[in-house]
């Protein structure tokens, strides 16, 4: 619905309602439409900001490699150009990891921070997944199959098959389209060199990290790098839920995002 | 701040805020008083009602055993009184217990059910605790050792022992108080023969359910049944709390309070 | 070090050791080498005999797809061969499929059934991970980030990175060699139809199953339907472990299957 | 079956069978009699040895208050007495603590340790709840309800509530004896400064722990202490299972141990 410029790209993103400032940050494969039945509830009492990332959705692609800080440059351009001082800060597996950077950089611009199915660090393991991804993506069939089910936790996979078998309907001319693929190759790429583990404890914002036990991408025991490295930092789990953490369990999802965001207490210390 | 009579007893209860009615049922040891830092948050945008049970906080004592039939019997009092048609209800809990038989009994009343820490039965373990509790009551010290530090994991025991020490001194004055002793021995043989497990598959209301791993005393194992029982039941787990949760983690108390309650979506499935 | 006919095929096996006979059912990507490092401590005091499934290590290939059911008939023509009346079974992933397989149909040449890292039903999750095997079966370097990564929990495969590396110059011209490949495919889609689910209750062997935290391919949720199906089955977790648990965890996995296998008392219930 | 003379206290252990010397150590309500159904499986291949600590079972009692430290010494003039250069340890509970003090003071006369239901330290919480139990040590119920529900997981205790019913029963008079009563405070005190934490990384023996998810009196959390600080610990997990491991899950207590001991590789690294 509205564009602005960074560095010649044009970028698109969506703004909803009135209220607290909350920026929501996508998954790699996700763009601002992936959020079309969370925009009621997000802004029904906040003001509501979606983004795609550079490569992503409705923004303009890149031609060349470039490295995921570059996101949250563009992050932080765009709470400039809304002119907003501080938001709340949403970011879900590669949102998420941009979102870490941003705390580290421009920790002064946020109020709190939430993340879901996030990582500290791309390492050997997740390196070597995203090398998987990346050599799947000539041939739509091996696309899907290898980067799709991962996401899911096999219980939901075979509860919904039929809304699975739908998604791969959708998805088989995305996963065909040179002009996708070869971004999310980029945007694959970009994270390769993820790591802030080492700096975690400089983050000084109020910080819930969510994990799912059913995660086989960003792993719960991965997550726990985050949980004791970040001060202070709260960690919530949902059970039977994998990666992709909003459609699986959307009603937890949402609970966790309102009310984490608009809890009016600053310094909530019972002792 | 206000009070109303059920069957010739004197019910103490306080309202805060305006908005979507949010009604807290206390745990057994429990009081309105215990909300005091939540009340700010709970309110900001709600309708918060707290109350003593029967033989709790400010409200009237019995005299002779009771069933905790009563308790609920008493919710739908207040929600007459107050003209409530429907409440999001929050339940911790012996709170939760009776959040349950309301929710059988009463669902057509109950817009959302949260519960914190809540056992579908209390069965033969949880019942010889309860007397295990009731034979400690003579004696204030016992009583102190015997029920409080099983509600808190031993990590926050440690990490705030000075708190947990002058806690310590501040109930023991109460936990003498035959007054005060003789009503906690009522609640907790009035949830004696508590067991709705049988019924859960009745209850149509959206319900969530928040398990501690660190709870001993309903602990996340005996929470399934209710997960497992109450169609669609949304489940959340908090890791490093103990049964107390509201006192360990009360940002994430918070947070899955308002979100749950203030989502404005009704039935939200992604699919 | 032994070969027997099956259906017209030579199979290969191993023996080692004196006493109780206890048979090891290869994962799919295994062999009889595989278990070099534990040939020692199962023969010290117990019968081992290892063996290669058809289409695995130095057992001869198929030329036309064919079902796994083919493989627990030729573990029958193995004990016949052999002319072992009843044996302990130890099975993991693959081989543990195999296993269940053989409980079902022979459980009366069973004596005890110990399964690692095992799945009762391929379901649409496992069956769509396996295609993606498939597809990446064609380059060598597809198919071992396909099929590697996600075996391992990230900690080991960051923790011994360099071993990794090793490992994977080692498989790569096994991964290039179409033989061994089109071996792997027929073995994979052996297993497409693969569901043991509604039948576990038949099992009278007394089980253990052995899950793994970090298991992304057959993950604990799903193991849970095998421990709940099979009458007084055995349950253990280990933490920090991926799917390869004989890899990650060799202490544990040894001390399961010895222990398991050489407790000398029959029915042991303390009640 | 035999005596030995330990500063004056004549001390009661029983010896079984040949081989590797396995040492057992007792939880603090137990007795070499309670190993009975565990005799034959443990020493059909092993030289099993059971101990009555002071206080304990049919060793002499204490008159006084005593460190747990004492214990060990205890254990150190057991070995040296049957001229047993190097043993098997295995402890549970309170028998886990002699046995981590032991591992620290006396390493060079362990081979392995196994640790069930064991934690580094007493800590605030632990003292607390230990003091709950001496406070109702002089009612014979109060002793029985504060002690027994616990140490078992609710499931257990329901499954198995005519069993539980019957031990109640042959508890009474026993829990009703100064005497024992007397000695299990001794024993419960002798505790209260128990505090390895620091200590784990001296360990250089060969250490398993098992920790059980329904354990409430040594909660999985406080084990990973223990796991962190050992170099190279090994852990397991058994869930589903109460404090009381042996008696809730025999056969993988039973597994674990055979098989932790009886494995023949000393050092066993697949890398």
């Amino acid at each position: 619905m509205a564009r602005f410029v960074f560095r010649d790209k044009s970028i698109y993103y969506e703004e909803y309602g009135k209220g607290k400032p909350i920026v929501v940050l996508n998954g790699i494969m996700m763009s601002t439409a992936s959020w079309s039945e969370f925009v009621e509830p997000f802004s029904a009492n906040n003001h509501l900001i979606l983004l795609d990332f550079l490569d992503q959705g409705r923004s303009d692609h890149m031609t060349e490699p470039f490295s995921q800080a570059l996101q949250a440059d563009l992050l932080l351009a765009l709470l400039d150009h809304l002119e907003l001082e501080k938001v709340c800060l949403l970011g879900i597996s590669y949102g998420g990891e941009v979102a870490l950077r941003f705390a580290l950089e421009h920790g002064d611009r946020l109020e709190r921070l939430l993340l879901f199915n996030t990582t500290a660090c791309t390492g050997p393991w997740l390196g070597d997944i995203g090398d998987a991804w990346n050599l799947a993506s000539k041939d739509a069939d091996a696309y899907y199959l290898t980067t799709i089910p991962v996401i899911y936790s096999p219980k939901f996979y075979r509860e919904n098959n039929a809304w699975m078998e739908h998604r791969r309907e959708a998805l088989r001319p995305v996963f065909g389209n040179p002009r996708f693929v070869d971004a999310m190759v980029r945007l694959t790429n970009s994270a390769a060199d993820y790591d802030v583990s080492g700096r975690l404890g400089e983050i000084k914002t109020p910080t819930m990290v969510v994990s799912c036990m059913e995660d086989y991408l960003t792993p719960m025991a991965e997550q726990k790098v985050i949980v004791n490295g970040i001060p202070g930092c709260e960690h919530v789990i949902i059970p039977g839920c994998g990666h992709a953490s909003m459609y699986e369990k959307p009603v937890i999802f949402t609970a966790l995002t309102l009310g984490f965001f608009n809890n009016t207490k600053e310094q909530f210390r019972i002792l």
